[in-house]
Formats: structure tokens, C-alpha cells, sequence
């Protein structure tokens, strides 16, 4: 997927040229365009992939981190990610205003993203949705916790963000800067915090790898209710075990096969 | 999809217009007809919907207030609800009776919908089905409760219409005026109530809205049952929580996408 | 669906002509030959419908009695119910004998049929099969029971077939006569047994019957299951609804979207 | 599907015809090369059909012994099992070194296979992969036992592979001789063994029944956790009605419907 003039303008990356080109650390390229061409495609596909493997249905969204501006992310306007084309794809900065909204609606949870790139340099990819095999874990005292190696990443915990503790009764929804800068305290240094009575938070330094975890994770989920289920004390992978399995693995081999089947 | 005019007979509309022009607070106007196309479209795509999603299978039934007369209401001739198009869509008044039934057959407990449509004038969508998934709740003491805020509407509670109590032993029908009395009293101000042995019947202001809430209820009786065999104190949607959330959803953005997927 | 010369042949029906029309009591006639055509197209349209609704996998049968001799049953020759085609149907006796196997192979455990349809002249159509569902209830002593409307027909009591009690250590398979005898002497009466670690069989009056009682079986016991993990008593349908209930349904609805949905 | 001249080549084989034909006990005969060729296709089809199955998602592997030299074994390079196509099957030796990559990835955990192919003489054919189903009962003392005919051949029961006991703390993956050496112990002469925290390992003497097993281990799994959850006593299938079963079943006629199925 490549992108015309129109779809390049539709996402408000021509809007900034002239303005990119007068920096003295002029940060994008040629080849930062072409960059950021296949990051939109990734971005497209991530939706389609998160709904096709059913972590998402008509709601929950992802975003990446826009590569020639740290300040600033891609994410859809407010569409089922199933629907989601390239141009959907918005720009927001970190106060998740739109760059160059042109009229299209933003998800009102937006600032989850925001708020997360914020304070996680390390992050450039979010997803945020409520898979079935999650709310249990939120809204019961059981701690989601790694069952095998695919899901490794959940060994350093899975933190639950309480709403109610960072601002009472509320209609459930991170639709505020202080919303979303409490979750994002609750989620720490951590790759996935549940959100009790509503869903989940997924981070990682790609749109494959936020993918990836979002699918092991709902994995983990429903394997641990049913190891549960079947009694006594459980294995876990320990984080030793994590931290070695961690180098070894970046969905490359699954992330070609979702696109496929996503398509 | 619009009617023609055959279509429009069938649904009998042209046999009304006379005496609807005859009288003094005509209620149908040209306009009046386009709404009623539309709601039609949006009854026979909600039909395919509840199939596509698992909600009905080859029963079950969705119905929706006349628009232009606040005594009848729409819904199908009796055929599986993924099999409906607009020529079986046939007019009743509250008493259930067809106005034109042209030779159709009509599902035999059409009285779940005019009973409640008598005496809850806030409802326009009614659905009745039988998802597997909510059998369990209403058979065992365990009450329907909200998990997540996709469900808060579920926070005034779930009662359990016992046709035993209404009319001792019967085929567990709800097909007489009388049974459909004493559904509608069991389900009270409420937008759901589950039948013991039998399914649910759940209700809103719109066809979007009845569509989305029977499918977010079948997904929260499932993940509530995961909860429970996890253990422990469950965290609900608290009742304000269930109110402030209320005001933000109509399930718009979903409606686009499950409209699509059940083409 | 309609058979041309050769097809009737293969199944036998040509080739006994002669002495069906020799017969005093001659009970095939023109009109007997298209309900035969018919039958058999919905013998087949019963095998693709266990199977897109995964009642059964690559094993598993579905037959009928002969309509024009009530010692004979119309059963496909040994192949995966989703591939079974008109001129796999083969005719045996109720020795499970084939009548003109043209090199066919039968199912081993034909058996099941013809020991059923021997003993009980209210059965016309026999399911057998190995859902998953089920297979919990027969290897322990939870009783199926009817959770709705829909499995009512359960209300008589689900008899579980323990093979070891008619013949000791077996291969599990009812392959022989004897087997079938035992199987058909706990069925009784009932409209379905399990069989201890290998599977169900059901029966009806007819193939739409038997095929939704085989669709709501193994509903019924994942409704069952469930309901059993919530917890407390489980209010059932009693014997008196069973009956009420027996009389106003026959599957005639969800018939023709199974068979729309399996072609 | 037949291979040609260039096809041939990518799997190595016309390399080796020189010295096979030089060799005085030539295993290699036109009629090996047709056997050779039917078996890649096998393999092909048992990718697919393991995906199409549920039993792998992007990872997982299967291999066969090579017909013409019990000392090598087929693989496919490091790819979805879903896009596995016959250019994509390299040749190992039972060190697990590629007999001519011609620049493919192999898989890091092909140890599994290798040590196996070493010490089981009775194997031809090893699956690897990571069903949900199976991870519980590798990570709790609860073991797999046969609850129907279908999975009779796990009566000789089920050992789990704990790998901290053969190296400690690891990544989890057997992507070295001495751990495949370790599993291939745990294995010893059974049909499957669980990896704690990973998956399973599935042998058997032909792809079909390596792919056969592989289904009913994970069908096995899920009713026999369903069973648990309903309490009490489980009649497992006896070692004697397993060994009679044995002889009885070769997945036959389900693996023409899962090849129909998977393409």
C-alpha cells in the first residue's frame, strides 16, 4: 500500500512539510516518508488483524508513535478498527489534539495514548481494547499471570487500574488528560494494566509486537481460567524465563500470517 | 434498500394512507414514509445482525414500534431471523393481531412484543431469543449482574420471569395476551428480563440500541460466568457508574460495523 | 435434488422394482418413489447439516428407515457425514446387511441403526456421533437434564450405554449385532443415550427431528455444564412442560436455515 | 499435486540422486521418488490442516521421516504452518543440520525433531505446537488421561517435560541437541508428551496419524476439563479397550474431509 498526495495530505503529513523542511534539525526525509508510508500500512493492518483475531469489535483502537516527530501519534478517527483505512489515520499531539482533524471525529478515549507516550519513551505502540477473557481478571482479586512462553512478557505483572481511585464514580471512560495520566501511573514501566470493569492497556516498541501481545495476552487469559479451573498450585514461567525468552522472540513469523488472514 | 410499491402494500401501508389522510391528526406524511423504509431496512439488517453474531439462531425475534401509529408495531412473518427480508415484515396492533397477514404466518409469541409495548411507552425495539449463554442465569439463583460498562445497562437488575408462577404448567410459551401480561410485569421498568427455561427478552428506544444491548448482554453472562469461576468478591458496575455511562453510548459506531459484517 | 436412473440405482431401489411391482401388497408406487427421492435428499442435506454445526467431525452417521419397508434403512456408505453425496447412500436390512453395496464400504457400526430401528417401530431416523459436549456426561454420573424449551425432549432421562456391563473390554465400537441389541436395550424407549467414552445416539420420528434433538443435545449440555459451574439448585424443565412443549414444535423453521446454511 | 525438475531441487533431492545412485544398496528408485513426492504433499496438507484446525497459529511445526533415509528428516524453513508450501520443505540429518538450505531459516526448536527421529526407530512422523487446551495440564499436577475412543491412544498416559529439570532456567525453546535429547527421554516410547509453560510433542508412524492425534489431544484436553468441572469419579478409557482400539482406527476417512477442508 502506497499513498498518494491526497491520502499524504489527508493525515496532515503535507500540512507540515514546509514547516519540517525550515527546522534546523529538519527530522523528515525522503526516506522518512517512505517510513511513515509503511508505518500507516502497519497501522491499517493492526486494526484489521486485532479485530479478524477478535481482540477487538467494534470498539478499542491502536496508535504508534509518529516516527519523525516523538511528540506526536497515529491513531484512527473514531471507527470500528475493522473499517479502518489510511485515510483515517489522524495525528495528534500529546495533549491528543488533532494536528489536522478536517472535520473527522477522535475517539473520546484518545487520551490513553497520549498520556502514555507521555511518560514511556520506550513505548511507540498502544493498544487499548476489552477482550472478553480480560474483564474477569479485572474485576475479581486473581492476577493475570504468564501460563507459557508466549505470553512471557505478562511475568513482570499486570497491574489493575481502579478508576474509582483515581477519580470516584465516573461513566467509565479515560476521556480526560488526568484520566489517562492515572492510568498510565497505574501502568508503570509494565507492558499490559487492566482497567477494572471496562478492559485492557497493551504497550510495546512496535505495531507488531503491541499486536502480538495483545493476541498472547487474551491467550494467557482464557489458559489460565481453565488452569485454574482444573485445581492446585500452577507453574508459571518464572522471570528468569521471561527476561531469556524476550530476546529470543518479535512475531515476525506471526505477524506475516495475521496479515494474511487479516486481508 | 428502498420499497416499491408492491412492498410497501405487503406491509400494509398503502392499504392505511387513505384513512390516515382522512384523518384530522394525520400522522403519516411523505416523510413519515421515508422513515418507515429506513426503520424497516434497519429492522430486517437487525434480524441478520442477531444472527451473525450468535444471538438468534433459528428462532428468536426483533420487533420495533410503528413510527407513524404508537399502537403497532413491525416484525417478521415466522421465518429465521438470518432468512428475513422486507416483504415478511408484517404490521400488528396490540392485541397482536395482524393488520393484513396476506396468507404469512405469524411467529407464535408475538404477544412478548405488543404486551410490552402496551405499557412501556419508552420502548420502540423489542428482542426475544434464546442465547445459550443466558439460559444458565436464569435457571440456577445467580443473578444477571454488569461486568463491564459495555453492559451497564444490566445495573437495575435482571429479573427472572417463572412462567410457573404465571400460569403453572404450560409448553413454556409465552403465546397468549395473558402470558405476555405477566412478562411485561415481571420485566417491569426494566431493559432486560430472563425466562426460566427459556431465554430473555430485552428492550430499547432504538433498533441500534435493543441490537446492542442483546449482544452485550450475551457477552457479559459469559465473561460474569468466567468471574465466577475464578473466585472470590466480583467487582460490579456500580449504579451511578451504570447512569453516567448511559449518556455517553448509543452503540452507533458498532451498529455501522455489525451491519456490514452480517451483509 | 433429483435422481436420474443411474443414481436409483446405485441405491438399490431400480433393481428391487420387479419384485416390489410383483408384490400383492406392491408398496412402492410412482408417488412412493418420489418420496424416496425426496428422503434421501434430505438424508443427505441431514449429513452436511452435522456437520457445518459441529455436531459431528469426520465421524458419525445419520440414516433412515425405508419408507417403502419398514425392515430396511437408507444409510451412506462408510465416508465423513460433510462429503456424503446421493450415491453414497446405500440400503441395508436390519441384519445391517447391505442390499447392492456395489463395492461400497458400510460403516462399521452400522449396528446402531439396525438394532435400533428393529425394536422401536416409532423411530424412523437415527443419529450417532461423538460431540464433544457430551462425552463429559457419559464418563461421569451428572445426569443430563433438560435446561429449556429447546432440549425438553430430554425430560424422559438421557440412559448412558456402558459397553464394558453387555461385553467387557472392547474396542468401543458397536460393530457387531449383540452390541447393538445392548445399546438399543438401555436407549428403551428414550429419545437419546450416551455411550460411555465414545458418544450419543439419538432418535425421532423423523430426519428434521432427529437432527435438531441432535443440535439441542449437545446445547443442552453446555448450557447444563455451565449452569452446573454457577452453582445451586437448577430448576428444570419438568415432565408435564416436556409434553406440553412436545407438541407445538418440529423444527420446521430452523430446518430449512440448517439446510440453507449448509450447502 | 506433483513436484517438477525445479521443485525437486529446492528439497534436495536430484542432489542426491548421484551418490544414492551410486550407492550399493540404492534406496532411491523411481518409485521412491513418486512415494517421496505424494509424502511432501502429505506434509504440505498437514501443515494446512493443523492450522486449519486450531491446533498451531503462526507457530508450530511438523516433520516426517524421509522415506529413503531413516537418517533424515522433512521440515518446512522457519514459516506459518498456515503458508507452508512444498518450496518452503528443507532435509535435515538427525543433527538437525540442513542438507542444503539454499539460504532458508530452519526453526530453532527443530531439536524436537531430530531427537526423536534418533532414539524412536517406530516414529515417522513428529508434530510440535502450542494448542491453549493442552498449556493447563502442562502447568498443573493434573494429568491427561483418554476419555473417549477417539483420544484411547493417550491410555498409555501423558508425561510432562518440566525443562528447568534438564537445564534450569532457559528460554523455554529446545533449541539445542541436548535439550531435544532431554524431551526425546521425557517422551521415552509414548505418543505425546506436554512442555510445561510451551505445548506438546505428538509422534506417531504416519502424517496422518501424527496430524490425527494431534486433533484428539486437543479435543481430549477440553473434555476432559469440562468433565473435571463437573465433579466427581471420570471412567477413563482402560489400557485393554485402548489397545483393542488401536488396531481398529487409522484416521482414514477424516483425513480425506481435513485435507477437503484445509485448502
Amino acid at each position: 500500500m502506497t499513498m498518494n498526495r491526497r491520502e499524504l495530505l489527508s493525515i496532515g503529513v503535507l500540512t507540515l512539510l514546509p514547516q519540517i523542511r525550515a527546522s534546523a534539525q529538519a527530522q523528515a526525509q525522503p526516506a522518512d516518508l517512505v517510513n511513515l508510508n509503511n508505518l500507516i500500512s502497519d497501522l491499517v493492518a493492526g486494526n484489521h488483524i486485532l479485530a479478524t483475531e477478535g481482540i477487538v469489535d467494534g470498539y478499542g483502537h491502536i496508535s504508534v508513535r509518529h516516527p519523525g516527530n516523538k511528540n506526536h501519534f497515529l491513531l484512527s478517527r473514531s471507527v470500528a478498527p475493522e473499517s479502518v483505512t489510511v485515510a483515517d489515520i489522524m495525528e495528534f499531539d500529546l495533549d491528543a489534539v488533532a494536528v489536522d482533524p478536517k472535520g473527522r471525529t477522535s475517539y473520546k478515549e484518545r487520551f490513553i495514548h497520549s498520556e502514555i507516550y507521555r511518560v514511556r519513551p520506550d513505548v511507540n505502540a498502544v493498544v487499548h481494547g476489552h477482550a472478553p477473557s480480560l474483564i474477569p481478571f479485572g474485576v475479581t482479586k486473581k492476577p493475570l499471570r504468564p501460563m507459557y512462553h508466549q505470553s512471557a512478557f505478562l511475568a513482570a505483572g499486570v497491574p489493575v487500574f481502579e478508576i474509582r481511585d483515581a477519580a470516584g464514580m465516573t461513566n467509565m471512560l479515560v476521556e480526560t488528560a488526568a484520566l489517562g495520566r492515572a492510568l498510565a501511573k497505574v501502568l508503570a514501566d509494565k507492558p499490559v494494566a487492566l482497567m477494572r470493569g471496562h478492559g485492557a492497556v497493551v504497550v510495546a516498541d512496535t505495531i507488531p509486537n503491541v499486536v502480538g501481545r495483545s493476541i498472547y495476552l487474551d491467550l494467557n487469559a482464557r489458559i489460565q481460567a481453565q488452569a485454574i479451573a482444573l485445581g492446585g498450585p500452577i507453574a508459571e514461567i518464572s522471570p528468569e524465563e521471561a527476561r531469556k525468552y524476550a530476546a529470543s522472540d518479535n512475531y515476525a513469523r506471526a505477524w506475516e500470517l495475521w496479515k494474511k488472514k487479516a486481508k
